[in-house]
């Protein structure tokens, strides 16, 4: 029993050390050998908890996901239910300049994803829980009478999602022309022009 | 005169060879040996044109730039002025899946452009044309009557901008989640949404 708690807890270890990696070396640098030599043990050692590097990168990413996805939850709990919560949510989503954004763990997540399908179920898994979070204050935004009952919201959903990732690359490449008070207005002006939100 | 042209013309000719080592093998795969083998010279001869490869990979986005808003030119040109034109353009940015979309080639050209001014100038560069092309199309939009004069042109063309970025990776990773006909009813929507445009 305590080994397969530790075994999954030195794979989280694990897990953390690869994103650590990868978000401050870029993932050029994130080899098998670089991985091992930051944890201080053996490249050998790995083999007990990763079947391969495509083994561990997937899991890596999945670890980063739910670990985001802890975060988005503590950075809404504070806000009410419906808009607010979604207000929060977006702005948890692009980060501002400078943040960890994680944005060299997303690309090498991506770049891995056109040739590797397990990194691309992780990416849809991700959207999939991440739209289904948008769903949910939207829901509520119309049951609190915030916003009016929409056309589709499986459409209002995907818009939403689609700008946070375009202002995240704007937010990331182009710093000066997002600061907080233009994030903050086109955030609302998205959700003002999609849901009709005040 | 001929030996600046034939300059001009081989610069070119490796941004392009460039560009397809990397769409097609992948950014990792794209080292100077890789780029120099695949065109049949030694490395020696790239450092005639290039710098070092950070130069040679600024230039060989810049001439995929040149070449995308050639083609988004051809693509629009059938299209009316105004919103015909809009809904072209934007159209013609979000690739179907499975077309040559270069997304491998915009991936590394973001991976770079975290540690790289040159790559991150490449990238505004790109991103300010393209919001010149949307503002101009919205403005012929506005000129003949089909959306009514906006209070933001800023912000609509940044929405717009983003709405794109965040389709274009949804149609990477999420080929069936996005086909043709959900793609342009989304394009609809923003349009509907942002522009007020029916």
């Amino acid at each position: 029993m305590p080994k397969i708690v530790d075994h999954a807890r030195r794979r989280e270890e694990i897990a953390a050390l690869t994103v650590r990696v990868i978000r401050t070396e870029g993932s050029a640098s994130a080899t098998i050998r670089r991985i091992a030599t930051e944890g201080g043990f053996s490249i050998g050692v790995l083999g007990h908890y990763f079947k391969d590097k495509d083994d561990l990168v997937a899991f890596a990413f999945q670890w980063m996901a739910t670990q985001s996805f802890k975060e988005l939850d503590v950075a809404v709990a504070a806000a009410e239910p419906g808009l607010a919560r979604l207000r929060a949510a977006m702005g948890f989503m692009v980060p501002a300049p400078g943040e960890p954004s994680f944005i060299a763990v997303w690309l090498s997540l991506w770049d891995g994803a056109l040739k590797n399908p397990a990194l691309a179920r992780v990416h849809r898994a991700y959207y999939a829980r991440w739209r289904r979070h948008l769903r949910r204050y939207v829901r509520e935004a119309v049951v609190q009478g915030e916003i009016a009952p929409l056309e589709s919201s499986d459409n209002a959903v995907d818009l939403l999602s689609a700008v946070i990732d375009g202002l995240w690359i704007g937010v990331t490449f182009e710093p000066g022309r997002y600061p907080l008070r233009r994030r903050r207005e086109l955030v609302s002006r998205a959700l003002r022009d999609v849901l009709g939100a005040d």
